[in-house]
This record gives structure tokens, sequence and C-alpha cells, in this order.
């Protein structure tokens, strides 16, 4: 395979997308199994999980795609399991910037075994175990990626906690250690405490003697998550007034997850040489928040912030965002850095990743649905090896449904919702309406 | 003494303001030895440099003022040794928020034996050797300071190498550990690179494997400092360009002192993950910025900074006021464990502060005058045992001057010089030049 692999990057990228724009012809059934080997190499094909467009739930499919080929630098992975994080539903809908073009492989963190390394790779060989975090097309059999974006796992962890810890460990490890610099007895408010990354950041305190950690969340999740929390605060209610009661002085840490969670009192809880640090998903650069978001406006969106006010209050504002860092600020090797770190905490036991529910590929959509409710306490996982759930069937509306994956390929549909909705429910309502206003529209025509 | 010292602190204060006022009448000879002990307890006076109005360098005389008393949680300290910091000359000028009352004994730094202790301050007992940050009153024969603002010396420690010590240290240290979080392997951008801040930086730094500190400074200090800093860059010119062309990826962390330097590119030499660190003593927020200093406009006196620009960008922006955070913020704590990191340190043989120069009380407007001009390399001293140099006959104008200090007390004078000038040079020529009009005026009535 190695062989094939020598054409640069970009023509192996003119040659996918080809592939890509062959595929948006109606798909084939997502549950069949590769084709047969046929002489005369016709493309092999595995499955993917893809967004046909930015936009609902509908707009994500499991379809056939062409394996992937090498190119430079890269190495290809036999997927085993994949991690759902915020950021994959924020590409949905496309509210991130620079988003991609569609139709696009979904997922940026996968684990698996290396099934081919171009050549020139040195530092991974056929076999090895690892997580990767791909720009991208991590949710299929197969992927390949830049060998600087791979990480070999520890040997006795599994795929599934590998694309447990990976994004979201990282990404708690800088935020608490490279950003918040967290010393012992230091005091932490942590939103969407209940998230991966949230769970993460708890645990990873407790590594520093005397870290107290509050946590806001749904009132749902507290009793899972108040063994990890010193304090957990009601998602919605006045937090800062809650804060305060507990600690009058306030805190020394903010870790604010652009989630659309109400933190404008976040900054003013900071004591002197306190940290306000701005991580997460969310585009708000643009002001293109979807309304499936519907994020509140929150002083960081509004409010330029004066350096001398910074100065004058002896305190730090700071952001993280991970995805920049990764592909578009050169920050691999550092991130590389992390990873050890974190790794070696994991193999000490000193963290273990909650996981909240693990999913078949076909199941993206249920699963995406439950984080975008807030309903996950720790991390989403997929595996391609699991069979999808049954789905009961729906009263009946015209036809029947026998799966929330649509195999139809609409992509209209999908293209007019290209601005996201506020629920996907609303959204599959609106369709079915949409489609039975189509049909008496034709028996009446 | 202690049971002198039993009255409020409102109380006592009032008592001294009243001593203040009455010594506003002309001073007595500040050569003049401490009155004889006498009977019906007259008040016991000591030598003490004093603002006595917002102005240039004939604003600060030494004079003598009543013994401080002790008030409640204070220490009394016999000063030995004393340190001059920028922060000094704003406050001269009255470019600092919340200035004094003058007239006031200048001063936030000092070493010498505790000589009496208030009641209920069980830290500290009569005889210990301390290093003091008093927020002012520390340049004086004698200063009661809250103990909380007193830190015992270690034993070979000399009173003037802890007056070397503590606020250049401890500022260093909060901006390198706390602050910037600095880790082996990083890039260091440090502006002023040969105050005593800068110097102090640069020891500290070198306690981190593999960091690389470069100095911005002017060209007479270049020599002096090369030692301490892996390149040194001249002040004035286009240092970004030169950092750029050493590091073309850019710098880590970037420590801008607000001392009016042209710091407006160093925001944009920082990499992703990079800090920017505003710290120093100006008074920016106000705008007051004297003349006498005519301080750069600099990005951070213009532009607010967008939260939303530091998370895409993976920056952090933070300001460390050690003032306010000594004073009216409640970091005394916070320094104190500061502060035994550097003792630590300085016990260890890591640190060894770099002292520019020793000036007796009455040499401050020179030692002053040293600092305004940035011909200090390391820390600038007064040790109140010192004699005051001789001073040179100046070219007759009317009258001569045997001393840079002006013994009389032109009140009227320094009222006028509230608002600072340009140079304090440039002051004594236009004293002068008012004086001969005055002169004239007389004569000719």
């Amino acid at each position: 395979m190695a062989e094939e692999n020598q054409k640069p990057v970009e023509e192996k990228q003119a040659q996918q997308q080809q592939s890509q724009e062959k595929d948006d012809a109606p798909a084939k059934d997502a549950e069949q199994e590769s084709p047969e080997k046929a002489p005369e190499e016709p493309p092999k094909e595995m499955k993917a999980v893809v967004l046909t467009g930015f936009g609902g739930l509908k707009s994500v499919k499991v379809l056939k795609k062409p394996e992937p080929t090498l190119g430079e630098g890269e190495v290809l992975i036999r997927v085993k399991a994949c991690g759902l994080n915020f950021q994959d539903l924020m590409v949905r809908v496309g509210a991130i910037d620079s988003p991609p073009k569609t139709p696009v492989i979904l997922g940026f963190e996968c684990a698996g075994e290396i099934e081919a390394v171009a050549e020139g790779v040195d530092n991974f060989k056929v076999g090895d175990r690892v997580v990767a975090l791909p720009e991208y097309r991590a949710w299929a059999e197969l992927v390949a990626v830049p060998a600087k974006y791979v990480y070999r796992l520890p040997d006795t962890m599994s795929f599934l906690d590998a694309s447990s810890v990976a994004i979201n460990y990282v990404v708690a490890h800088m935020l608490l250690f490279d950003v918040g610099n967290l010393q012992p007895g230091k005091t932490l408010l942590v939103h969407s405490a209940g998230g991966g990354v949230g769970q993460a950041v708890a645990q990873l305190a407790r590594t520093v003697k005397g870290v107290t950690v509050i946590g806001v969340a749904s009132k749902s999740k507290h009793e899972a998550i108040q063994g990890s929390m010193d304090h957990v605060i009601e998602r919605g209610t006045d937090y800062a007034s809650e804060v305060r009661k507990l600690y009058p002085e306030g805190v020394d840490i903010v870790l604010d997850c652009l989630c659309g969670e109400e933190c404008n009192r976040g900054y003013s809880l900071l004591k002197p040489m306190g940290k306000y640090i701005l991580y997460g998903s969310a585009n708000v650069v643009t002001g293109e928040t979807k309304s499936l978001f519907s994020l509140a406006k929150s002083w960081w969106q509004v409010d330029k912030v004066s350096p001398i006010k910074l100065f004058d209050e002896n305190k730090t504002l700071a952001g993280l965002n991970m995805r920049h860092l990764m592909y578009q600020q050169g920050g691999a090797a550092h991130i590389q850095s992390v990873m050890d770190k974190v790794f070696a905490m994991w193999s000490k036991g000193q963290i273990q990743p909650v996981v909240d529910s693990t999913w078949a590929l076909e199941d993206v959509p249920e699963a995406m649905q439950k984080m975008h409710d807030r309903k996950n306490v720790g991390k989403i996982l997929l595996d391609p090896s699991l069979e999808p759930k049954p789905k009961p069937a729906t009263p009946a509306k015209g036809k029947g449904k026998s799966s929330s994956i649509d195999k139809e390929d609409k992509k209209k549909d999908d293209d007019e919702n290209g601005s996201g909705d506020n629920d996907a429910k609303e959204e599959e309502k609106k369709e079915d309406k949409k489609k039975e206003e189509k049909k008496e529209e034709k028996e009446s025509s």
C-alpha cells in the first residue's frame, strides 16, 4: 500500500474530492458490507459518517466512501473507536470558521491500529495501536492522518478509553496547567461540568493538592457528577451569587466553555491574580452563531477588555482553541507533549475517563442529539463494530421509518437546512410536513 | 514602647498627621542628630525623606519627622537600608492612582531590625532582622509597618541585599511563575532589561532549563547586561524586527513594564499559547501620565482587546500591579509565599541581586535622577548610615548651593510643581529663573 502513496497531498486530495463528488449520487445501502474484491482495481470502499451539507441531524449519513489513500507523512488507521465532541455539532451546522466543503467525512478523534505507513514516516509501524486527531474524517472504518496528529497508546489502554481521553484530557490539561497554572489550594469554577472536558478538568484538578472545584451543570446531572465536584451549582440559576455565598472572596480560575452558558458574571468572580479562560468550539467571531445553539450573548462577545484594567485588577484573560492550535498554528508538537503527560497520568491510574455511552456509526444523529440536549455525563463514543440500534417504527405518516437515518439522498433538504434549527426534532417534523405538502401538490396538479 | 501603642490606628494616624502639619514649618537642619532626650516627653525625631508636594526633584527633602508610634498589628523597624523603585518616581510626580496626601515620607521598601512589636503581633520579636514593604514611609530612620508586610530575613542576608531582592525578585517571580507559567525551553522578551526587575527576571529565568531571554535596553547598558541575557536589543530600534530575525516564530512570553517603551509590536511577537504581561508602576488608567515620563502611547493604552481574539489566537493577556495587590486587594499572604520562595532561592545561591549603587538619604534626588535617566544597571539602594556626597559649588546665580537638596521650605514652589515637568533639570533652571524674576520684582518695586 505504501507504494501507492507517493503522490503529493494536493493531488491525493483532488482525487478524493472527485470520489466524493461521484458519491453524491444516491448512496448505496449503508448497512451493506464492503464489496467483494474484484479484478481491475475497482475502488475499495468503506463505511463513513458523512456530512452531506450543513444543517440538522438529517445532514449526517452513513455512506460508502472510497478507502483513503496515504499521502506524504501520513499513516493509515483501521478505526476501532471514535470520540464525539461538541465541535462536531458546530461543524454540522456550519458554525465554525473556515468550515469544510461538504460532503465531508466528520470526526476529529479516533483510535485504532495502523494499517499502513507512508514512506519516510519512521515513528510508527504497521500494527501500532494509536489515537489520532485528524482535521475531519475520523469517523470512518479507515482514515489517513498526518503522523504528527497520531499518538501511540499505552499498552493497556483500550481504543475506547483512548478516544475518551485524547481531546478532553488534553484540552483540560492545557487549561489547568499551561494556561491556568493551577496551584495547590486554588479554587476553580467550571461551566458545563458534566461534559467530557468538565469531567476531565475535575479529575486533573484532583491531582493538585487542596484544589476546590465548583461545577455548573444542569440539575439532571447533579447526582451523577457530585462525586467529582466539591460543589455543584444549577445551570441557569444566578450561579455567581451561589458562588459568592460559598466563596465571598471569589475564585482563582474560571473555565468558560463558550457553549452558550450565561457566563457574564464569571469575570467579576475572579480573585486578584485570577485567570479567566475561554475555551471550546464555538465560532462566535463572525457572529454566525446558529440558532440551533442559540448562544447567550456573553460579555466576551460584546465587551472588549482594556489591558490596563487587567493590570489594575491583577487579572488574566486567556483563550484556548485547540482546533486552531493544532491545524492552523503549528501546535502539534505541543499537543504531543501534553498527550504524553496525559497518557502517563492514565498509566498511573490518576485519571479514569468517564464514558457516557457508546454508539454505532449509524446512530451518530441520536448521539449528537443527546449531546445537544446536554444529557450526557462524560464522553460519548462511537464504535464502528457495533450494530445500529433497532429503531421503533414511527406512527404512519405516509410511510414508515425503520431507522432514524434516512437512507434517501435528499440533498435539497439538507442544503435548505444549512442555517440550522432550534431543535433537530422540530426539524424532522417540519420535513415530514414539507413532504406531505409536496405530495399534496403533486396530487392536486 | 508597646504600652504606648494601644491606640486605634485611626487615632494614631490623626496624631501623626498633626505632627506632620507642625513639621511643615521651616525644617530643622536635616544633618542634625536626634535631639537630646529631655524630660516631659518632647517628641522624638528622626530623619526621613519627605515628599513635600508632587513635582520635581526639589519636592524631595530630608527632614526631621516625629518618630512613628506603633499601631495595632504593627512592628517598628530601625531602618538600615532602603530600595528605590520606579514607583517612587511616579509617586513623586503624582502619577499614580489614589496618590498620598503630601507631605508624606516616601519609600515602599526597607530592611532593618525590629525595635518594637505591637501587642498581639506574635510572629516577630525585638531584634528580628527583616525586610518590609510598607505603603510609603520606608525611607526614614524608623518605620512602623503592619506585620503582614514584614518578612524575616535568611540569617546571612545583609540588609542591603534584602532591599535589593524584596520587590524586584518578588515581582519577577510572580511574572514568570504565577502569571507567565514559564516552562523549560521557552523564549522570553523583557523590556527595561537593565533595570532591577529586568535583571531579576533574567536570573530567575535561568533557573528553568533551556529558557532563552531576550532583553531590550539602552545601548549604554549592553555591555553591563549582556552576560545576563541571551540577546540584547537596543531600545528605540525596531526591536520587533530584530526579534523576528532571531526567532521567526516569535516568543512565548513578553514582559512589558509599562515604563514608556514603544511596545506596540510586542503582542504580535507572541507565539500561539504565548502570554503578554503588563506590569510596572505607571498610572496610565486616568491619562494622568506626567510629561516627566512622556509615556509613549502604546497599544494597551489605546486598544481594548476582544476576548474572542485571544481565544482564536490561543493567547493570554495579563496584568500584574504589585502595589494594588498588596495594599488594595488583600494579596499580602500571596506576597509572603512568594517572598519565602525568593529567599529560599537566595539561600541556595540561585539568585544574586545586581546592585547599581548605594546612596545616602540626602542624595535621593540624585539617585532618582539616575533612575529617571535610565542609567542604572540593577538596583539603586539607600543607606541611612551613609554621609551625603560633598556637592560641588554651582556657578553663582544670585546665591551658591552647597547641596542638591535645598533646605529651605519653598512650599509654594513645590505646590506649583504638582503637575510635574518634562525634565527635572529643566525644572531647576526654571525655578532659578523664577527666583531671579522675583528678586528683580522686589528690587524694582
